[in-house]
């Protein structure tokens, strides 16, 4: 395949979005389905950029909610390709809150979407390899055949033994 | 713990939807994130139906999206709770669309959400326990453990040795 | 006509939604407009699963809102179709919250809607006929022909002398 | 009661709106329930213009939907109330849209709401009699308590032989 | 040109909005941004109704906002033409809110937006010339000019000794 | 005043979004409103991060819409701020398009807001002074001046001859 690799870096999407009060829920926190749904968009427009194909969503790995957004607080999202397959995007998305008085900012969230490409008629397309640069883009990147490994277990596509990177989690 | 046993049926939330023009990307189709929203409102309406508490989003454990979603098309989404643990619940969300023409339906999508209760300032709080019925509320009831295991491990909250209902899966 | 009879069952449609900040008037209850459109919503989804064509809300024959509906409630829609005309529907939604603590459900709306089946140019086009199977719905079947032919009168569109069905309210 | 009379005209509400894509069904003409939302909102201005309270949406009365609206179009609702009760308020909405070209606008729907005034614990409260100017105002004035019999009838809170102004209907 | 002349009061549009949580910021004032939104729509519809044509947006040239708008509270925009030149038209909008109590009226907006008319695929066509009728409407119109020569100034289109209107408005 | 100095660049807001079927017209471009809605809450949130404290929206200096921006296009903004007054601050906002298949970006619009810092009960309340960095930023720091006093004269609140930074825009 000819596509010319691309870094993490030159696809990264920053998203800012300001809770208001319909993305709330009764105790005035932001709705888990709200924090789904801008990180689709963002770690969608990642994607795009990488490969510069229509994509969809494929799937959603993993997504872990430590703490509540509050209403009015300004949410920023940052996705960031971690590895690119024949077809598929792995994208990670880092989510930040910062606070009103001090500026300081904390990380909150942590996701994992996953991505396709596709043409005009929905047919899956190749897309360009991707180039870890930093540390922790080494280490998502490796990480992500692993966690590929494991859907295709969970979706019954690929036997157990044969997921030489998942066991090595287990025997290390 | 004195807290009435339910079952799968008493909490389960139907939810349907019409796909609107701003529901869709640029091929017509539904996009992730709006289902992924309507999924957790879905899962969140059954969760709450079973504890009688506020509830919040914890995770979303796996999502995939295997077909396109069209235009006008009809989304049923069924959503049952699967298990539930001290203070937390797993919501198994079944999506349905349905042709036009003959009104036939075909199952689209499956996902599961976890979700704690919490009081009124957000301290979680016991939720009554779960009594599956069906072979599939029972089968799903089973994997949550699995499941639950492998989302500690990955959080590095448990060791993969005392993960014992998840390496049956890869020593069966 | 050839069409083969359904039953209301058959095309049920339910929705279910709760009810966010946005919603609400400055008493913090439901605002009428929004619960006029996901009624709207739900007996379209139920006519247009009755005859699998696109339909059009043709009237509404009546709706009372007799409680406040509060922030925050779970609100589900039951529509079903109450008789089938040439090529109109007659659609009954009943409305119901449920106590947040109890679960415990209350009938607080219910409204009539009447829908047209129409061809890609929108011209009508004929749909099934109707089988009430319940006593409820045996009951709405018989009281749809009073109600259409009172909205015929009100747009000068018959007799009052011909009203048999409506008369005999007056003189029974 | 001593509130001070008003006229239709003093608390008539004009709103205006652009049909927009995600306001329009797969034929590309608004929705029904779109439209339900826009007059209720024109109508509850027009009643809290005329009290100065908080109103809620008591019923629809009657609404027909004659003809498509277009995807674009420009849309425009004129409220006025028809005539003050107690404490409630029938407001009539004449819905109008315009040729793009020529501008020519032409009836498209007319609709009856009825409000009631309330107090911050949400308790009825009285209104302002009207007092009808034009000869349309005057008749829609004389009709309004037709139409209340017939819902107080349909209601079960009449027996027909007291709805004196509805008889006269049948056997004028 | 023989384009038909027009009033500005031909072309009025005339929209009422009320402030619902989702418009407000933390403060539960109606934020600037939706403002802006909707005083759009409103100079949109007075330029259409202007010249028949699909109009877009081509600046906002001056907007303050004077004071703060409450949730709950109803919002009344008036927007008028008030200059055309070629194929673009100057829209002013001035926006009132009314006591909850009294319904006595307060201005507390005054915008100018500058649409220009175009054909279908996107290329400025002749809009109809405005003739002013009341003072107020005249002196906006003779203002038009000025506002003008000061965008091209601005935008380096136009060399500031050429600008005699606005140069007066210094040296009167 | 005592509040520590701060760069255009510690504030700066990235916001970027898809265009979806209902932000646009009906040539299919995004509609001037719901951009200007965008750069609010873009510019917004710029202000908030200087200041820490609640903004408000006082005035659009100045926006225009140069080139139509397509349906499924993803839109960039980049805010920073240009001056800080005593209790006010203008923002820049640059946005900036990319093409779907190069991914080269191309800048379509350019806007001034300004912003006012308030307290809890919504006074003004002073923000610390910017300090320009780049060249870019020096230049639009000077400009900062001579719009303001623009702004003033054109509402009357200052004399055209205290002018002097604009008047060297007529006699340099």
């Amino acid at each position: 395949m000819s596509l010319k690799p691309k870094t993490p870096q030159e696809s990264m999407a920053v998203l800012t979005e300001i809770v208001l009060p319909n993305d709330t829920n009764t105790l005035g926190n932001l709705m888990g389905g709200r924090l789904l749904h801008w990180m689709d968009i963002a770690s969608a427009i990642a994607a795009h950029r990488h490969c510069g194909r229509v994509v969809v969503t494929a799937s959603v790995n993993n997504v872990s909610f430590n703490q509540p957004i509050k209403l009015g607080e300004i949410v920023t999202m940052h996705a960031k390709i971690s590895r690119a397959f024949t077809s598929s995007m792995e994208v990670f998305i880092d989510v930040w809150i910062e606070n009103n008085q001090t500026g300081e900012k904390k990380k909150c969230n942590e996701a994992i979407y996953t991505f396709v490409a596709v043409d005009q008629v929905g047919n899956p397309i190749n897309v360009p390899p991707l180039v870890p640069e930093t540390d922790e883009e080494q280490k998502r990147f490796t990480g992500a055949l692993r966690r590929r490994q494991l859907s295709l277990i969970l979706a019954g596509k690929m036997r157990p033994d044969d997921a030489t990177e998942l066991k090595a989690l287990f025997f290390k």
